[in-house]
């Protein structure tokens, strides 16, 4: 069998120990902040209903849904009847619409886990990824949206996440650019998407594309880019916006929004940011991302979109939120979590006779919340379950061999010191226990 | 759209706030009990290649596995090249053979998540169903047997389970029994695999599919489910495996299995049951099953398989283990847990000139650990706001209206009470902590 059949499937990963415990590390800080804003937690099936799922994330979106096939007798059609979730945002809207009245109003909720993607597998891109989502549904007051970009900097901040920024803009300050260039009304969306790539691309190339692409006016086109990248970008906005009801609706969002972030984020650390688009055309308020140098794209991005759960099939609710992209964010934290959990006690087993007793004396010292091995290996040589109680990085090591047990003495091993001494075996699960609270 | 839509895929569940937390819990617990026997976390992919999964689990099982289609030009071939996990065990065979000399020996690990099976979805009966396995690769100990079912055993404690059962035989005992009642080699694991119903069915039901679907003659067939059902069926097989060598090594094993896992689960609650056969073949060594009244079928099980890891396409590594099935455990944890978790501090928001000090208040209170929140809807009227509060279970209530705000004083309410006292605005965070701490 070649060895690449080991692997786990492209773009996934298998996480062994260490990975596992800094993830975990990594959710349940996140958990405790969101915890501590009083949003509550929902999981959702890992699969929906194909029906669901498809036509909500455009048609490069739909390409990337793995499709469950039909079974049994419906298996030979080749069709598929269910998706695995691509988002957790179609999942919310499917549990806004089916639990309504049951939920709290706002319906403040957290969850994390998997998503998954059938995007061309990269450097940290990868088609099994974990997001943590929070959305506030039900509630159109600016005080929701500050609430979800603070709790996701508050998350950043517990995790120990240096020096990201929090970029700002608002959909009505888009539309309300589109107006102040005169931007035809056919060309808007593309124009838009096309100048969400400032952040990769160079001014020029993307005034091309503006020109080729887009149809627009290369004259409009060098006028709104050279704007959008001035050093004073902000004040040539701003300027811009006031010729417009839409971008002056958007204006006042968008200092709304940073009046009320400030106090917990820090007014360092978020910024009107003109050039920032946000692919998806759902969003109608306020919308941000949060970067970081080393991180490619955004560690997090989320917005207000008013109208998005009743397009996906849900009541029409207002609701912002935002999603955390905990891959990226591994890539800051990764090196920073102990992996490894050492032992407190290693019980060698010299010889089949004790065993009964030793795996009674672990079961205390386990009862006792000691993490504790018992010696699994064929060997029967001390000096081989001494180097495994090292290797396991044990505090202690029990040793009861022939010759303790016919003096009725048990020994006990400080791993670091080599020191040992002796005392009954009834005796040791309390003198390990109380070694081990020291 | 039709109400049903809004469901969640036939056999899988949406889990909010209650029931999340009722599970987190479970899992917490089983966790924190697999830690301290020394267990190290793995999570690998909710999917595999398919060929990996594929004729793993016999003809029944196959067609059990959620297979997902292939995608983009292939979409239209109607073929599947991956499909979702359907149980731990063989992602571990797949994770010993890539990660080999990587890993510790002997690999001790736990696992917990859901799996998933297109079984027809009943009574406890799911979809999408979580598992939480611990296995033991590496050794032939008879301490690593009884070092899996003591873990589990030690979780199910932990969990408060009450009065569950550990029923336990081995394969060598049915190799035993079979050359005992000299059944016919060809028709052992059919004649097995229909004594393994005797839990579910009626004795002559049994004796009638020995007999007319296994082909045993009616005498053999009426002398094993005789014994096997009989009173003193211990006692009839004891004597029946002396005569056979492999019944002998089934007995010793089942022997030193009882008397190492005594200590720790203590000898009532774990017996040698002759009728136990557990359905797959794959078991070389002793077979375990946990059962409990008002749970049907088994709450965990597992045993030794010293081959399948191999025949998994793995190497050849002895290994032992045991799978809890977390949808049954649930069945007997469920009500005993606080779903709710009560805010701290509710902050009520009487006009928009307020919300940026509110807001930052806020951020200081959840900094100090405190679960708070911000009023996020419509209203501006006290009364409104305090019956959101205490909805809310708030242990406090932060008032801050045009005349507090005139007199530079904020109110502090005890929802339980109704006790208000007043004091200034910088002084909130500290006298709630304060007051939250007692």
């Amino acid at each position: 069998m070649a060895a690449q059949q080991f692997d786990p499937p492209s773009g996934t990963r298998d996480f062994l120990a260490g990975d596992v415990r800094t993830r975990e590390h990594v959710f349940s800080v996140i958990r405790g902040v969101y915890e501590r804003y009083g949003f509550e937690p929902l999981q959702t099936p890992a699969f929906e209903r194909l029906d669901v799922l498809s036509g909500k994330y455009g048609d490069e979106g739909d390409k990337l849904i793995f499709k469950i096939l039909r079974r049994g007798e419906h298996e030979a059609s080749g069709e598929a009847d269910l998706a695995l979730r691509y988002d957790m945002t179609v999942p919310l809207a499917r549990v806004v619409a089916a639990y309504g009245s049951q939920l709290p109003t706002p319906y403040k909720r957290y969850v994390s886990g998997p998503v998954w993607r059938a995007d061309r597998p990269g450097k940290g891109r990868f088609r099994e990824l974990a997001q943590f989502d929070v959305d506030i549904v039900g509630s159109t007051s600016p005080l929701a949206d500050a609430e979800v970009i603070c709790a996701a900097a508050d998350a950043l901040d517990a995790l120990g996440i240096p020096g990201f920024t929090i970029l700002v803009n608002s959909r009505q300050a888009l539309v309300g650019l589109l107006e102040a260039y005169q931007v035809p009304a056919g060309l808007g969306n593309g124009v838009l998407i096309t100048l969400d790539k400032l952040d990769k691309l160079a001014p020029d190339a993307v005034v091309r594309e503006l020109t080729e692409d887009r149809s627009l006016a290369e004259e409009t086109a060098l006028a709104i880019v050279g704007d959008l990248t001035a050093p004073d970008a902000i004040d040539r906005m701003r300027a811009v916006l006031k010729d417009s009801d839409a971008g002056q609706r958007g204006l006042a969002e968008i200092d709304r929004f940073l009046e009320l972030s400030a106090p917990t984020i820090g007014a360092s650390r978020i910024a009107f940011t003109p050039r920032l688009v946000r692919g998806l055309d759902y969003y109608t308020g306020v919308i941000f991302e949060v970067v970081a140098e080393g991180v490619p794209g955004s560690m997090a991005a989320g917005g207000r979109y008013d109208h998005l759960i009743a397009a996906l099939g849900g009541p029409d609710v207002p609701a912002c939120g935002i999603s955390l992209g905990v891959e990226r964010i591994m890539l800051l934290v990764a090196g920073d979590i102990t992996a490894t959990v050492p032992l407190e006690v290693a019980v060698t087993v010299l010889d089949d006779e004790a065993a009964v007793a030793l795996t009674g004396l672990a079961g205390q010292l386990r009862h006792a919340g000691l993490r504790t091995e018992v010696y699994l290996g064929g060997s029967r040589k001390l000096a081989r379950q001494l180097k495994w109680a090292a290797d396991r990085q044990a505090r202690f090591a029990v040793i009861y061999g022939p010759h303790e047990q016919a003096a009725g003495l048990a020994i006990v091993r400080d791993m670091a010191s080599g020191e040992q001494h002796q005392l009954p075996l009834a005796e040791l699960a309390a003198d390990l226990t109380a070694r081990c609270a020291q």
